[in-house]
This record gives structure tokens, C-alpha cells and sequence, in this order.
């Protein structure tokens, strides 16, 4: 199901028609999945606009637009914890994307564990379930 | 990683904490996620309000808020391919929801494809990569 021969070579053009097929929201993002190629984990949903799909696809590592600082933020720039692109997929819709990437370290999530999605309904509560696989104070030098 | 003990049992009141506690957006929505639970395939991304999540815990298959038609939506409906609900996840950010589903029929695209996310980026292009597994011609009696 994962290719691993996808050529990452996007076109120099910023203005490309892949770049203008993609569905882009009121406010010009998309949601984008991250999966994990090896633990198959869904890792991350960030939002990416079409400065961070380009960068990602030319740096060859997720790239996403943080609408908080509201400026491109290539995830792991602090951690370490960089996201190696290995395929980018899109929608039926055009409007979601879909990144399998590996996980540098292992670690997606700011709180230490593997994945953001680490809370799990049960019986009317969020119970956390995952484990913490490194302690977020050695993650980082600066907050991420 | 995927727990088959959670215990679907939601709470009855729809005012219920466990509801309060995810970050709608300022439309009253989050991203859902779906995944399967035996291939590991990220299948779908679509929305979910309040009532949404209450009905698809309380129904034990996917309801989703469709933004278009402006209603609840079970997936599935239609085509008879409902989501299973295995397990329901929400991330650190209380703003996504990642949900494990058994995919009946094998398919949650209208393309008659496992995934919405079939179109993969190559070169500058989005390429249709993935099997037409059912004829859409024969999933839906009624447009889904």
C-alpha cells in the first residue's frame, strides 16, 4: 500500500497545477493527516497552506502551517523529531492530505508519546492510554 | 496499539463532560480521522459536531456532520459499507478525533476504492495509484 519509489521532485513553480488542484479552505489550508510508514500510527493532524505543501515536497520533510504562530513551522525543528516524507496523498475531494512519513525519534506528540491521538474514549471519559517514551524536557532545547 | 476492550457506553446525557472537553472550531466541528482497524488505512477525513460524536458512540458506527448538506450523516448510509466504531481517539490538542473502525464491505471511498486517499503526488503530479475494488455503479441504489 506505501510506495516507496515516489520521486519527491515537485516543480520549481510554486504557481504549478498540483499546487491549484488541491482544495484550499477560506483560508487557504488544508488538514493534513501524518501517518507513520512502519507502526502505521496516525501520528498528527496539522493544517498545511500552499507554501508549506511545496516546502515539503522541495525540503522532503512535513512542513505544516502553525494558524497559532501563524507561520510555516517544519515539525521537529526543536525536537529533533523531523518527519521524512515518503509519500504525499490527496483526497477524493482535494481537500485533505494524507502524509506517510518515518518519524525521526519516534516521537510525534509534544507530550513525549508516539502519537498525538494518545487520549481514548471510555465509558463517557477520555482515558490516556499510551505510553510516554521520552521525557519532554529532554526533547527540548527551546519549546517547540 | 488498538484496544478491542473499549467499552462503547456512552454517557446519556449529550451535555456530558467527555463532550465539553473536545475544542470545537468556531463552527461547531473537529476532523475526524478514520482508520481501519486490520489494513491500518487511513480511509477518510471527514467532520463531526457535538451531535455527531454523541450519535456515533451512541450508534456504534460512524456519524459524521456533512458540511455540504448541512445534516448528520451515518457513512454507509447508502452504499450499506458502515464504519464499525472500534475505538475513538482525540488528540493532545483536544481538536482532532482519530477513529478505528471496521470498514464494512472493504471500502469507504464513492469511487468504490478502500481509501479517499488514492490520488499520490509523483513529479509535480497527483496520480491514481489504488485498485477500483467495487463498481460505484453497484454500491449505491441512491447517490450516498
Amino acid at each position: 500500500m506505501i510506495q516507496d519509489n515516489t520521486t519527491l521532485d515537485p516543480a520549481d513553480d510554486r504557481s504549478a497545477d498540483w499546487l491549484d488542484q488541491v482544495a484550499w479552505n477560506e483560508q487557504g489550508l488544508v488538514p493534513a493527516i501524518t501517518q507513520a510508514y512502519d507502526t502505521h500510527r496516525v501520528l498528527t493532524l496539522a493544517w498545511m497552506n500552499r507554501e508549506s505543501l511545496a516546502a515539503t515536497l522541495e525540503s522532503g520533510f512535513a512542513t505544516y502551517w502553525s494558524r497559532s504562530r501563524a507561520k510555516l513551522w517544519r515539525k521537529g525543528e526543536s525536537s529533533g523529531n523531523l518527519q521524512r516524507i515518503r509519500e504525499v496523498r490527496l483526497d477524493c475531494d482535494n481537500d485533505a492530505l494524507l502524509l506517510i512519513v518515518e518519524q525521526i525519534g519516534g516521537v510525534a506528540c509534544h507530550t513525549g508519546r508516539e502519537s498525538c491521538f494518545f487520549q481514548v474514549y471510555d465509558n463517557g471519559r477520555w482515558v490516556t492510554r499510551d505510553p510516554v517514551l521520552v521525557d519532554p524536557s529532554e526533547m527540548y532545547g527551546l519549546h517547540e
